[in-house]
């Protein structure tokens, strides 16, 4: 089953906002064999707002629009959707007890225009926001279905997965089975993998097809099949997966869709292991990254972000001489934040960067974007100096993921 | 001006990538009174592309493309546009050197998929890709333009502001003007604020409109102002911002599209202060956002993000019995995190946070978004307890909203 999505919203347009939402249905979705055939972006505009739904029940006999709901008067979603569907708007008093509810919740107090939102189209079937105060509208026409939902992601993302697509999947039950198999890869840039496995994408099967999302310092590999008997998908999918492991060999880390953070998580828990980080120029985000793992308490005990040379020096111990003679961007330095910040945090395994992110700070020397990064693994400590392209924020995010896998790369062996 | 984008890929249909690249062409051409029409997002599917591509030019002469050009085999994007277009794919010399160049830059080694990105459709000029190997191609018919770009974001954010922009206004001067003002607020509910600006916007003049973004924790509002003339409308809206301002008061925070980093980062440059965090549960979330602002350096130290109790202590100085006896997440730990980090890191601000993120560790007591915040100027502490809604994420960014705001009001005040 396809659906499309409507993100409804000027903020979304004018780059202000990005549109998550309708990354989070596909992800949900994908697991049922439903899967997303378009997205549309419009703005908070009747006509707008019309065409993109003609065109997308073109497409599709599911739309689903998110956004163009909240209490304030640059929404005019439902009144298009009367228009559209028929019917007016009505007072109605069960959305008006949810919102008084969840505003109660909050702490906050009801006034006129949050009172307003228990306005629904008479046409409509509504499914209460338990979660938010912009009710859910469920309009039928034609075997055709129209759901809007609100545009705060929290609040999508709670009722989509336990009211919206549940309905979804009654009102629409299933024919043929969809399977997605993930495989992390490090190691190799995008077309030199693409050389690796010519000869095996030749000799896939019609049914399945393989996509590269690479990532700065990864590739992420997808493998998609589609098949009306569900048991058949399965043993292809298996038999492709096998396959593809063998030719990836050392290179693939991880067969699931996981975040870098995750996998390393998985490695430190299996192994029991505790870690710590001392950042650089990653300033908190390998920290960030890894907290993001709900349970990461369980082996991550902290880290030094370390912006200031006399930080380096004070609470993880880097040798002055050090930074004087080599600078903070070098190997003695690096190498002495993580063998520092594994010491003062009393961990099995630690990280450290130092580097350039950029714009600024850049020498003939050490351009922007060379960064040193250590590893260290109960007194064993790696290092290697990266030269990363592009902003401050891809330095950073590079550097970030280079510094796990080069732990990962040390737990494994 | 307007346009519309088509982002054209699987993997962000299968939401295993969000779509930042229409959200940056945006930012970029609202200054110069530009703006996006839709947003579609599509397959790496011919029939997809067409469809989409006759759709957007049926409410856009200009039509902008991202995505869909890697050296991969999943990109039929190049074949599609020769069909809409004309003309045949054909070897381009310079494409060749480009990408050579590229390759060499990057340390790697050429192979024949990425050689393959030579190959370019005779309708289009090419504009040289200098940060990557998927060239740019302009196609023109019929006083149309469509302009095809890579999708990785780093490319397109660099090739669409110095190359196709440029090109684009050239290709269409500009008639109409374009202004937005961007005003932070805190404090306020979305409706609460709309009720109080209820007789304000209903006075305003017809070409000025205002639309609210909420966040958790603030609220931007963004005045958008258009005129024939320039400098009556700068006149416009110089009145409707003050106006506004003087309604909004002290919880407006700032007059300018920042982030509270930077809000943060110009009042700590300003007094000439210096800042360090200590960080439980937002994990060094707030480190990552104060050092994604460029310059940070000149004002932040460091940060201690604390996860295991006894780094609260060693690094700290938390007391083991307040830890003991009130628990981690209490305004006693959070408060001695905060004057902690500031006197281990030598600052004169500092911010702390102590709280359960979720999903696990909460309690009837405490249950999960119980956040304990506390922010340090010079000596001075003031401590609060939250209680956020929402999954893990969003516990974690709006107790770093709110923890960057508890220190700009100390600033202010």
């Amino acid at each position: 089953m396809q659906v499309s999505i409507i993100a409804i919203g000027d903020e979304l347009l004018i780059g202000q906002v990005v549109d998550t939402n309708s990354g989070m249905i596909s992800r949900e979705i994908n697991p049922d064999g439903w899967s997303v055939r378009s997205v549309r972006v419009v703005a908070d505009d009747a006509e707008e707002i019309k065409r993109a739904i003609k065109q997308a029940f073109d497409e599709t006999d599911v739309v689903l629009t998110t956004g163009g709901l909240g209490p304030t008067k640059d929404d005019i979603t439902k009144p298009t959707l009367c228009e559209l569907f028929g019917g007016e708007l009505v007072y109605d008093k069960a959305v008006e007890a949810n919102v008084l509810e969840v505003v109660r919740k909050r702490g906050l107090k009801i006034n006129p225009l949050t009172a307003a939102q228990a306005y629904v189209p008479s046409s409509c079937r509504v499914i209460q926001n338990r979660v938010g105060t912009a009710p859910l509208m469920w309009f039928e026409k034609d075997g055709k279905v129209l759901v809007s939902m609100p545009g705060v992601p929290f609040e999508t993302q709670e009722m989509f997965c336990t009211e919206v697509f549940p309905m979804l999947k009654h009102r629409f039950p299933r024919k043929d089975a969809l399977q997605h198999r993930t495989f992390i890869v490090i190691g190799y840039s995008e077309s030199v993998l693409a050389g690796m496995l010519d000869d095996y994408e030749k000799a896939m099967p019609g049914n399945v097809h393989l996509a590269y999302l690479p990532k700065p310092g990864l590739i992420r590999l997808r493998l998609t099949g589609t098949d009306t008997d569900a048991s058949r998908l399965e043993a292809v999918m298996a038999e492709q997966s096998d396959k593809l492991a063998s030719i990836l060999g050392k290179s693939l880390i991880c067969r699931e869709d996981k975040t870098i953070a995750q996998i390393l998580g998985d490695m430190l828990r299996d192994k029991g292991y505790t870690m710590a980080t001392a950042e650089s120029c990653t300033g908190g985000n390998i920290a960030h990254e890894i907290t993001q793992v709900a349970g990461s308490s369980d082996y991550y005990k902290g880290s030094v972000v370390s912006y200031a040379n006399e930080v380096k020096e004070g609470l993880l111990g880097v040798d002055g001489t050090a930074l004087a003679t080599e600078g903070a961007v070098s190997e003695p330095v690096v190498r002495q934040m993580s063998e520092g910040v594994s010491r003062a945090l009393n961990t099995d395994c630690a990280v450290a960067t130092s580097g350039i992110a950029g714009p600024g700070g850049g020498t003939a020397d050490k351009p922007v974007g060379t960064v040193w990064i250590s590893a260290t693994k109960r007194g064993q400590t790696e290092s290697k100096c990266y030269h990363f392209a592009g902003n401050r924020d891809r330095v950073i995010n590079h550097a970030t993921t280079m510094a796990q896998i080069m732990l990962i790369k040390m737990l494994i062996n």
